[in-house]
């Protein structure tokens, strides 16, 4: 009879650990993929394939994006820690160089995120037919946002994002069709054709927001 | 050299027959899963608990839904075939039961349904962390709305659905926590205290709307 309280407590502890909470985390550093965003009071809608390079903190988007009838293509290439981002055309083989003062944010659950829940898209009940995931939510002060954010459990993916920016807008993000890894690493480096590109120092100092909206 | 033209044709045959383009498939008959659910004009948000059963033509939904400022609860079992519906207030153990005229509608990709695309939500770069779901969109001429829906690909489980209703509300459907099967067959069965509930022929016929907005 002693022995068995000891036992048992043992097997609780150890039951216990097995069923971990989640902990924020980051995403692996090299990651391809797509994301489809809407800025649901303005009704913008986008198609995005990015690369994402932590170790450099680069990434490169090209996006299209549908706002008011119009459509609009992007190819850009941002290098935070240089602090400029190239403006890529590559049917004529030009390239814009301008300033980026973004800083550098990887694409993570932040430390301070509260945790929400856990769900299963799709099912368990099948092989391969359902994904684990973990839903956080959190407030950012500047700029000032309040999230939801939910990423996979295993890989600490990306799969949705939503944004609320108060006074603004709102931002959904899905994302999607996501590797580990790129394929080609030359996609972080400037084309040949940009060396020539010279600072455009007319242009305000850019961030994401500008870059892609440039041409409305 | 005239061995290899055949040879040639039926890899190309065999390797097509590999990659199939995705058919509308319905869901297995029983399923128990979650929703959240958002009518975006009408700025009503919800969870709801649900339980399917397409041999008998029965859903068992129970309902979390935010609108306005108010809160409020259903727990409600259909009876297609029947073509009444039992809303289950267990906290006092009573029950009313109403018409109910929608006609029966399997969760399933419909025979005409476009197919838009296919996508991987997550990656299939870690095992068990992606989810490999096909994109279809399309429309109804009773009620008539557009929709835009998403499935897995291996067992046709139901991931997300948009539908737009022209002139009246978009809704957005979110699926998850699902289960093939279900735990507890009597939640197709009204419960006892409902044997004594008679038909409340004051109540305009019923669809699920007006069950789920009677409170308000």
């Amino acid at each position: 009879m002693q022995a068995i309280l000891p036992f048992t407590i043992s097997l609780c502890l150890a039951v216990g650990g097995l069923a971990k909470d989640p902990h924020p985390c980051k995403s692996p550093p090299l990651l391809e993929g797509k994301l489809a965003l809407a800025i649901i009071k303005n009704k913008t809608f986008g198609i995005e394939k990015f690369a994402y390079n932590a170790f450099d903190e680069r990434v490169h988007v090209r996006v299209r994006l549908d706002v008011d009838n119009k459509t609009i293509y992007s190819d850009t290439l941002v290098l935070y820690r240089e602090g400029v981002a190239f403006e890529i055309f590559r049917h004529n083989q030009t390239c814009t160089k301008v300033h980026f003062k973004d800083h550098w944010k990887p694409i993570e659950i932040p430390r301070d995120a509260k945790f929400l829940s856990q769900m299963i898209i799709g099912s368990f009940s099948e092989p391969g037919d359902g994904l684990l995931v973990n839903n956080w939510s959190g407030k950012v002060e500047e700029p000032p946002l309040k999230y939801l954010i939910t990423f996979t459990e295993f890989g600490c993916l990306p799969v949705y994002g939503w944004y609320d920016m108060p006074g603004q807008d709102v931002l959904g993000v899905s994302f999607f069709d996501i590797v580990i890894g790129v394929e080609d690493p030359n996609i972080f480096i400037p084309p040949s054709f940009c060396d020539k590109a010279e600072l455009d120092i007319d242009r305000a100092t850019s961030t994401f927001h500008d870059v892609l909206t440039r041409s409305l």
